[in-house]
């Protein structure tokens, strides 16, 4: 622990949404401050962080002042444009790396780092154009989906195709963006691990979850997954190969696909994840302190689980089923103090502790 | 819920320690901001919460100011002063209430009350000079505890007496404070009741935890206690009688020693209670989100326990343990954010979940 921050150090998160917020409520359970950097006023994380720097990515004085006024830097989403980056390494250390965001902010990248490492992913193709495109189809269709390489997130920038799909018109709505085109995969159902990975090289990881999306949004993550002994260690080694072949230093989100053929790894996101928050109701070390004690230099939590747990996801107009939440047993509820609920927006969660 | 507070309200907590932390994190989870007020600088509770106000208890201009910026007012410690809580009380309700204040500050009041409602209390007297204590001493005597009847905590203004103690020194070192002499109970071992009631009369409370005691701090609590079912269910109907008849709102730390006889009642506290910690590992809603959800008129988590724990507390010293705890399993640190190590001091605890 020689190389930890000390307890009273502050934690910079770039992020003022919900993840941030329950970054900074772990910092402090480790007696670290937390600042959040955020452009939009009244964010969820400022809620229950000791300071926030309301301002944008592109004000680099303010950026500047943030970085030093923190011990280390880390972020809630890998969407940061790369001169904030740039202007906060030169004040603090960022974790996770500048490896793991740029691979991960560009899903042709990271297709191609994953392929790399021998690891099985859906057919893919770069697409710059309504030409590629067409050839894509033909060699990878005709069920496939479009995705911008860059911004995308819960379903957004993405469309499905088949058959009948108008390609001109799907070009076209890409605008320029460059994009990839992703052959369908047949799975019977999507899990994730979330691991993380220590400034000392060692990984943890906790037990995988099942996740089921509606609309292009997780609604829920139910732990154990349906997956044999032999998936499960499966699913915990690669993640441990994506972490150490990128030096990672963090929590990151791994989503495979469970196939006849074995796992196919959907996409990896290099922050704690959605399908992590289980973890809250189910281990001694959640992913955010987890994510904490790593960028921190502390000893990992193991990732052992002592209870199962079903995560609900709030969205939107979930919000009227709170009632019901609060008084329904063995359920711990999460929300996220945000002021507006809009449809497809995430307000909360509840982790549904299960009886064994 | 009609009369539950709106999400988005903010709750308004009287002091800035580890208590006030942790329901700042607490509201902050069922989408309330907390506000604190307290005099000292940079206080705990203050890094995680949405605000502060830095005053003392006199300055009735400050108190306004929050109690008119909140929605509801509660606190983590029962010694305010009067006119403080008039100054609030006249803009905003506060939870618990002025019946449960009164009782609890004044050891005389309490046991008075206590033994009223017909429960088992240590033997005792009012003593306001030597003449008293000496003729409390022949007749309870001779092992006995001398109390300061106000402002005592973690055994702060307590003197244990026996037949050789000089008692006009003992009496001397009040300084004229009222006080009360209590007998000494012969008990097996001190368990405490984690009770909540709400804003519509509901009570829950969480299983007793046993409590282990040393130089007059609590050290660790184990849950769960070692009682009988006929123990644990006397328990919790005396916590839950004590709540009703002070019309209660809120959670409640009620302390009993375990004697051949039954349970007598230590000492009532109108708060979250450190030995209520462990449910933050336990069950699926802590003692300081029950609190919450009970003075914001929310449905009451209903205790049940899902893990056994054994929540240590860090005073002092012990945090030179934090790094053997972080890296040991199951082990679930929280850290108060306390700038200074002092003798004495609560800097932290740990829940340590007991596999089964």
């Amino acid at each position: 622990m020689s190389d930890a921050l000390p307890i009273g150090a502050t934690i910079g998160i770039l992020g003022g949404g919900q993840l941030g917020r329950m970054l900074a409520v772990a910092a402090s359970r480790l007696g670290y401050k937390a600042h959040i950097f955020e452009p939009g006023s009244d964010c969820p994380a400022g809620q229950v962080a000791h300071a926030v720097t309301t301002a944008g990515y592109e004000d680099l004085d303010a950026l500047a002042g943030f970085a030093a006024s923190v011990d280390v830097v880390t972020y809630e989403f890998e969407n940061i444009p790369t001169a904030a980056l740039d202007a906060l390494e030169a004040v603090r250390p960022i974790h996770p790396g500048r490896k793991a965001l740029a691979t991960s902010q560009d899903r042709l990248v990271e297709k191609g780092f994953l392929s790399g490492l021998g690891l099985a992913v859906a057919p893919f193709a770069d697409i710059t154009g309504e030409a590629d495109l067409r050839s894509a189809m033909a060699e990878i269709g005709p069920k496939a989906i479009l995705k911008t390489r860059r911004f995308g997130y819960d379903g957004k920038g993405q469309q499905r195709l088949d058959a009948d799909s108008d390609l001109s018109q799907a070009s076209a709505e890409l605008r320029g963006s460059p994009a990839i085109l992703e052959g369908f995969v047949a799975f019977s159902h999507e899990v994730s691990v979330i691991a993380a990975r220590g400034l000392t090289g060692e990984v943890a990881a906790f037990d995988p979850g099942e996740n089921l999306h509606r609309e292009g949004i997780l609604r829920t993550t139910t732990v154990p997954a349906r997956l044999s002994a032999a998936q499960r260690t499966d699913a915990v080694l690669l993640a441990s190969r994506i972490l150490t072949e990128l030096d990672y230093v963090g929590v990151m989100g791994v989503e495979l696909f469970v196939t006849p053929q074995g796992l196919v790894v959907n996409e990896i996101a290099p922050r704690v994840h959605n399908s992590g928050h289980w973890t809250q109701a189910g281990c001694a070390v959640d992913q955010f302190e987890q994510h904490i004690r790593a960028i921190a230099g502390l000893p990992l939590g193991d990732g052992k689980r002592h209870a199962d747990v079903v995560m609900e996801n709030l969205i939107g107009d979930d919000m009227d089923r709170v009632p019901g939440l609060l008084a329904q047993p063995d359920t711990a509820l999460h929300l996220y103090g945000k002021a507006e609920t809009r449809a497809g927006r995430k307000m909360g969660h509840a982790n549904i502790i299960q009886r064994r």
